[in-house]
């Protein structure tokens, strides 16, 4: 069922309901009987209750993830904000489609079915130097594809892209939200030049001296993207579901940082699988208060961090689910 | 084939062969290929390559994982050096046989065989405050435990431990091998407060006293431990087979450093899995000039933290492996 209108998806959010708290006690109550010593499993541990909490069941288990890669083109793409030429948007999808790309070796090896949906590439957004990137329509369109690109059989989310220049709108998104000027959120994105980031950085300034209001879809809609869009939408979509999510690096969460804007519950469902090399994705992290569960020098997008994560989100949950008792094992509790 | 000396297995390591230079000359190469950036998988790509070269095969794959839990008791844990009693080690082992306990479900969820290896837990070691932990012969054995429990078909080594007071030989091993004194290296271990924390102090400053051979097996025979010393022999065998390894935590780390003070290339085979909680932790990687993938707030022991980077690992070999060239995709290559 898609969404008629923006606010509508606004509303949708800010309703959004709550983790399931019986879930949260019973999983943290679960988590104490288990054969190791009190906080032992550190992080895997609030992961394995955070989990709980979301899928509503103390004792989960994950078995369906799915991974969603939404691939959209660029108007400033033509500025030379980007180290590859637009084409290779078209090419990557291709090649995501045949299986090619490390996102996908990455939901096989975390056994997660993947889904890409390329957004009108032979159509780029406007340069939003010039105009916004999207009209309302454009924007209620590609929310619309992220929307109902989630799988609600699905019980974890990961979401990521494929966007010649897009750390461009999502470095303006995030000046935008939380200030700083240009220079604190642009980076080298897949490999720069200085003068790239020069332009990056023009780039970014010129767009947000155009579009002022910090409204959080005019700023998507204004400074975005649809792959960035689409984004948001299926985040959007699993916040009304309840379904948990890993959000990826620095493109992944410029658009969970909307859904934060509209309320500040909006991510609640969400973990921070990894912090990228691209420098401001670690400030963007600590504005939405997400710590990352992984630091490996990742900087490639398609999701590909958050997938990486789904091992280590399986790893908890096998650990919580799975282990045996103090009393089921025998074991003297200290 | 068992080890008859500890002469033996000293020049084992010695002797033990280079990581292959043309595997990782093709790896590199095939990595260059590969449709992303250059460098965009960060330490995916690092640990990818290392693993070829170990593996001698520039395209590898990750599929038989091995990973060895030895237990042991300690004369020193009769002193009051852990929040848990001795008994604990051998309720423990049965918990592994039951597959209960934390390293059972890890190694499920990332397809690792697991073996479970007790060593004389009714004879525990001598308290090394008065006189030697293990004598030659018993040292000996230890290592012949470990030496034959590695599967000569894995292709992958994880080794883990279980053993009530056993960081505090593992401290006491590390402050021999490198120097600063007691406080430098003890910590809390599974628990323990101040008052068990002094103690454990106080225990390692006497043995420090008592043996003053910084000799590798000497400090190993004195200082270590029957399961520590196992995990040394697993260790060195693996390094003799060229079978790449993750480094678990504070224990597994400071049996891995008597590899590294027989031959500075005693760890080639090597990486850190993890940063324990356990404070000195990262020193002793520093001191061993290992990175650790991941930083997670474990501090469980029992093989957890290498089990759990397993699957980062196969992350980056599925990707290595498994991605698609530019000229395979038709991608521009920037």
């Amino acid at each position: 069922m898609s969404l008629s209108s923006l606010q509508q998806f606004q509303q949708e959010i800010e309703n959004a309901k709550s983790i399931n708290a019986d879930a949260v006690a019973g999983a943290e109550a679960r988590n104490a009987t288990l054969t190791k010593p009190a906080g032992a499993l550190g992080l895997l541990e609030e992961l394995a209750i955070w989990y709980a909490g979301w899928r509503g069941d103390a004792r989960p288990s994950l078995d369906a993830p799915q991974v969603i890669v939404f691939a959209g083109n660029h108007g400033v793409a033509a500025r030379g904000v980007s180290a590859f030429p637009p084409e290779v948007t078209e090419q990557m999808v291709m090649n995501f489609e045949h299986g090619g790309a490390a996102v996908n070796q990455l939901a096989k090896t975390f056994g997660a079915k993947m889904d890409v949906h390329a957004l009108s590439l032979d159509r780029p957004t406007q340069d939003f130097t010039q105009a916004p990137a999207m009209s309302e329509a454009e924007l209620l369109e590609a929310l619309n594809t992220g929307w109902n690109a989630v799988d609600t059989a699905a019980d974890l989310l990961v979401v990521g892209e494929m966007g010649i220049g897009n750390t461009t709108p999502a470095a303006a998104i995030a000046a935008r939200f939380y200030g700083g000027g240009a220079d604190r959120w642009v980076g080298r994105g897949t490999g720069v030049d200085d003068a790239g980031l020069a332009i990056k950085s023009e780039t970014v300034a010129l767009g947000l001296d155009r579009h002022a209001s910090t409204a959080p879809l005019d700023v998507l809609a204004n400074l975005g993207g649809r792959e960035i869009a689409a984004m948001t939408g299926a985040m959007g979509r699993a916040r009304v579901l309840g379904l948990p999510m890993l959000i990826d690096g620095f493109i992944a969460t410029a658009a969970a940082s909307v859904l934060h804007q509209i309320a500040e519950h909006g991510l609640d469902h969400a973990v921070a699988a990894h912090c990228s090399v691209e420098g401001a994705h670690q400030e963007m992290l600590r504005e939405l208060g997400k710590e990352p569960i992984l630091t490996l020098g990742l900087r490639l997008g398609e999701g590909s961090g958050a997938a990486l994560a789904i091992g280590i989100l399986k790893g908890a949950i096998a650990c919580h689910s799975g282990m045996a008792s103090f009393a089921e094992a025998g074991v003297s509790d200290g």
